[in-house]
């Protein structure tokens, strides 16, 4: 990889890898069949981000308001996350999925790594998984405790929300968004967001 | 004023006029100068929301964080606010001040409104202002919990961060961010704004 030096890194980044159904609409396939394009970005923007010295990572998977949608969706979602956190287990990570796994929307595979940190391989970063995430639930629980305060967000699909994405750790999240579908991710997207927030002060209200 | 009909209007809006400083720094002014260009727009805003039909903005004045500048800032910032809300004792509101008033940063002129809602004239729009505000303090306290959920968060001078703005009530926002500086106010602000709000999805994650 070309190697580009920034003057400020993000310590933690937030990933809300929106857009993969309208993607499916795009490409003339079914919403549901969307979410399974949406795997190999995030191994991308893994190794992307080893390569950059970020040093932790979270990924929105899919919420508990997720699971209203048809169950066909919810089925290929649930399937998507834990293709992805399967792949992740050959890499080298710190991995914890977050979520209330005290439900059956909560994939049984995924219960190993259920609201505790695993180490893969060398662990070189830290991947938090959120898995029939609620913020509801979060604030309610104290689930996300261990997890610290986010420097900045990107979000794919071109829309300006949180949609209840950590709401603790991103109070001073710098939020960037990238119009392009998550499954038309490009190592481009991260080399913009970064060189972005090189450029913005961190006051933290002072 | 010209009348423009949108498809789909924010009930509440909140609003984050930040650039106060830069602006001051911009006209060759001492930062503390800044805050008093401020007020008017606050005013002239409160207007427009009425005429466009809104019914509820959440205005940040200042946080608990802020008050760590220095002294003469935040006598300024809290002048303003105090002028702000005696300028809006004479128009027709539904005041509520929400912030930590068991503290000497907050100021006393506010204490009548602080923490309960204060008709003011015929009470067109309900307006609340943070003043001496703290996110961790309003998570504690519940302090907020009679404000309704956030539609549209617009914030001036052009940072792309919610710096602690009632994290509650902002988890489904749709965030607008505005690059000129707070005190350069104008009425095409508001406009772009919800020119781009009526085009945005409400799904709440489902």
């Amino acid at each position: 990889m070309e190697k580009f030096t920034f003057k400020r890194l993000p310590k933690h980044i937030g990933i809300i890898p929106d857009g993969n159904r309208r993607w499916a609409q795009a490409h003339n396939k079914e919403k549901h069949e969307g979410y399974r394009y949406g795997i190999n970005p995030g191994l991308e923007l893994y190794k992307l981000c080893i390569d950059y010295g970020i040093q932790e990572m979270t990924f929105y998977g899919y919420t508990q308001d997720n699971t209203k949608r048809p169950a066909i969706q919810t089925k290929a979602f649930q399937s998507a996350c834990v293709e992805a956190v399967m792949k992740l287990a050959h890499k080298d990570a710190n991995l914890l999925v977050i979520g209330n796994a005290n439900s059956p929307l909560f994939p049984k595979e995924l219960l190993p790594f259920a609201n505790k940190r695993v180490q893969f391989g060398k662990g070189l970063v830290n991947i938090n998984f959120l898995v029939n995430y609620g913020w509801q639930w979060d604030l309610s629980s104290n689930a996300s405790k261990s997890i610290p305060r986010i420097d900045l967000i990107i979000r794919w699909g071109g829309r300006r929300r949180l949609s209840g994405f950590l709401p603790i750790q991103s109070v001073y999240a710098d939020f960037y968004v990238i119009d392009d579908l998550w499954p038309d991710f490009k190592k481009d997207h991260l080399y913009e967001a970064l060189a972005w927030y090189q450029d913005q002060d961190i006051t933290l209200g002072g």
